[in-house]
């Protein structure tokens, strides 16, 4: 039996809802480029699209934004929760408990589709609700008049988003929905093949989300450019950083060898959110990392991946960094939830083997003459 | 690229903590035969020789047995969530909750084990206090003179424990601490590996062992005995399951091609316990299941598996059989905790993959051209 520590070269599953070509930089969902899909479409469409394996029809597209909207809400008992939790708690752990408690109290047969639109529904609000409690502002109640992304804007900050905030909210929930199998995706499947619920999977995901090497990269990236501070310490900061043998963050990736698409259009937002909310330097810095990072890096085939400006726009569209993987759960709970039923449609229980190094057969010692 | 749906022959890690022989029916935790531990040690050593790797001498064991008082407590926040929790809830859901909370409460610094061993203290806890309300009984504090297993008795059925009744459940927990590579503890290192907190490893074990495939069996082999009703129905009872081509429950398993070990040893204190609580017809129409079913299914090298006398014994021991799963993982966490550790000295982020079956380039359709 091979070790396959990392299964970096295993297949769990087939799959028809991400294709991934790291060598030309390609990203397709269901098939559609992710260029398409984030100038054309809004994230309603696409978590259609990524759920139910087509885009959808007006009338599609209405039906599950209604059902958005209805799902907009979450119980007297979670609310309350969030109002007593400890402000200082890692806004992962409280998304966690919060799902957790969610599908404690779903006693609605349903299937699980319906479920996973319910669930992407209530995240958004238990991470508002939990950001303006800790901040001690009121909460915001939901607007039905908007839509998904939008009103998450305006239950953050209290007011509606710009046409700029909304469509780059957008593009950046688009850019985060699926990433074909990473750690957090894998670890729904493997709860998910014991015929777990489907929120036990979600929990699951969130739990390997919150991990630095998964959903942590963003704000990491973000602090790098505001410890940089001015466009004129980039050159600076990147031979130190690279002397010192240490690596530059949002730089590099499993996959991609090349510019990650994704950050190729999320620089375009960041761009022109940045302007909007006075956030220019911020940009200018992280540009002028990209060119030279890509410059020296560039011929190892290490360049910018989605974390290196998706920092800097969560942070211009009002989160507070420590709410960034939670963002990302709030978009990549559609990737998780259709992978999850994919998997389940020939199911099959997810259990590897260790191989043994130990001693056998040692002989066993009674407790008074153990060392 | 090969797929490899349930990772059924994939190595994922290699371990000192347990082997199995599946052909001769052998299980060694850190190399000392099952046997030997069931009949000499306590739980409390050996979840210390899972947790440290070695069996601990009068020292040691007494240290661990203070540290499992001393972490004998839920924070006021948790009770009072027992106490409001839905008196319907799905004990595993409460479980999975109450740990996430417990993560998140708990910001202490100190090192992994410690925190195993403080969550290994605090699950018997959570699910007495939640049994005990859920029943509209008042919840019994914790007795620092009584061990690990003889507490979780006490407190869940409100008086002390007989010799009989505390040594099977010494025996049963010591049983389900580790089974090498499962789903639920594959979970957990899937968590583990992204960097996320031990906690959110927890967490995500629950999740998975909620699931019937994994957790649910014991419940459901109880459930067949008590159908079954008197032990003249036993042949009848086999043959017609047989011929309608369905399982007899707590036969058969994954890895062993034998009798299971544990229940060989299960057996003999299912004997017992059945004796002392009046419960003998059960015992009588188990072992009868047993005869018949190894004559008929023993060629084909389906045996009782650790579920086939496990419900018997936890009904016996005042465990409602929905709780039965809980109890699983407040043995197993154990394992989960100690695979979590032995990951992390050399981590690396399981990342695996899937292989794309899907159309590659669809042309993008105008939300208003769209079928
Ligand atoms: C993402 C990442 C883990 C992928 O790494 P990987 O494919 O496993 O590649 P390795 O970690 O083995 O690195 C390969 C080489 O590239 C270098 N490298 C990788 N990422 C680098 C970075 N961001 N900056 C500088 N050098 C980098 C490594 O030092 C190594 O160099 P060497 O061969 O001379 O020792 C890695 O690029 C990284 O740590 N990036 C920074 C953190 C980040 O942005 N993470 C977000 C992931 S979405
Ligand atoms: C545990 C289990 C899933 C392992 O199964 P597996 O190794 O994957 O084996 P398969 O499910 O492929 O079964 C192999 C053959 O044995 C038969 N078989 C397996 N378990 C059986 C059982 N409990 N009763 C009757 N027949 C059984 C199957 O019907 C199959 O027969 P076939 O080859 O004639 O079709 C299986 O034995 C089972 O379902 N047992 C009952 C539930 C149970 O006790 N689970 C507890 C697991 S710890």
């Amino acid at each position: 039996m091979e070790l396959k520590k990392g299964l970096e070269d295993v297949a769990i599953k087939e799959t028809e809802i991400t294709y991934i070509d790291g060598q030309l930089g390609r990203l397709y969902y269901r098939g559609y480029p992710i260029y398409d899909l984030t100038e054309f479409s809004t994230f309603d469409e696409v978590a259609y699209l990524i759920w139910f394996g087509k885009l959808p029809n007006r009338k599609e597209l209405q039906d599950l934004k209604e059902k958005f909207v209805e799902e907009r809400k979450i119980s007297d008992s979670i609310t309350d929760y969030l109002r007593k939790v400890r402000k200082d708690a890692n806004p992962m752990d409280v998304l966690r408990t919060a799902v957790s408690q969610i599908g404690l109290e779903d006693t609605r047969p349903g299937d699980i589709r319906e479920k996973a639109i319910s669930l992407a529904s209530k995240i958004p609000i238990i991470i508002s609700y939990f950001s303006r409690l800790r901040d001690g502002k009121d909460i915001v109640e939901p607007d039905p008049s908007l839509s998904h992304v939008e009103n998450f804007l305006y239950m953050l900050n209290g007011n509606k988003p710009s046409q700029v905030e909304s469509r780059t909210m957008d593009v950046t929930m688009i850019l985060h929905i699926d990433h074909e199998m990473n750690a957090s995706t894998f670890a729904c499947l493997v709860v998910a093949s014991t015929l777990s619920d489907l929120y036990s999977s979600v929990v699951a995901g969130i739990s390997a989300l919150k991990g630095p090497l998964h959903g942590g990269a963003n704000a990491e990236a973000l602090k790098q450019f505001m410890e940089i501070g001015s466009k004129e310490n980039v050159t600076d900061y990147i031979m130190k950083r690279l002397e010192n043998g240490q690596r530059i963050m949002g730089f590099g990736h499993r996959i991609y060898k090349t510019y990650d698409p994704r950050a190729r259009i999320l620089k375009d937002y960041a761009k022109k959110i940045t302007e909007e909310r006075g956030n220019k330097e911020l940009f200018a810095i992280a540009e002028k990392v990209d060119e030279i990072g890509c410059k020296i890096l560039g011929k190892k085939g290490i360049y910018p991946n989605v974390d290196f400006y998706a920092g800097i726009v969560l942070y211009s569209l009002g989160f507070n960094p420590d709410l960034f993987p939670t963002v990302f759960a709030s978009s990549r709970v559609v990737g998780w939830t259709a992978h999850v039923m994919e998997y389940l449609k020939d199911n099959k229980l997810i259990r590897p083997k260790a191989i043994y190094r130990g001693e056998i057969g040692r002989k066993y010692i009674d407790l008074d003459s153990r060392e």
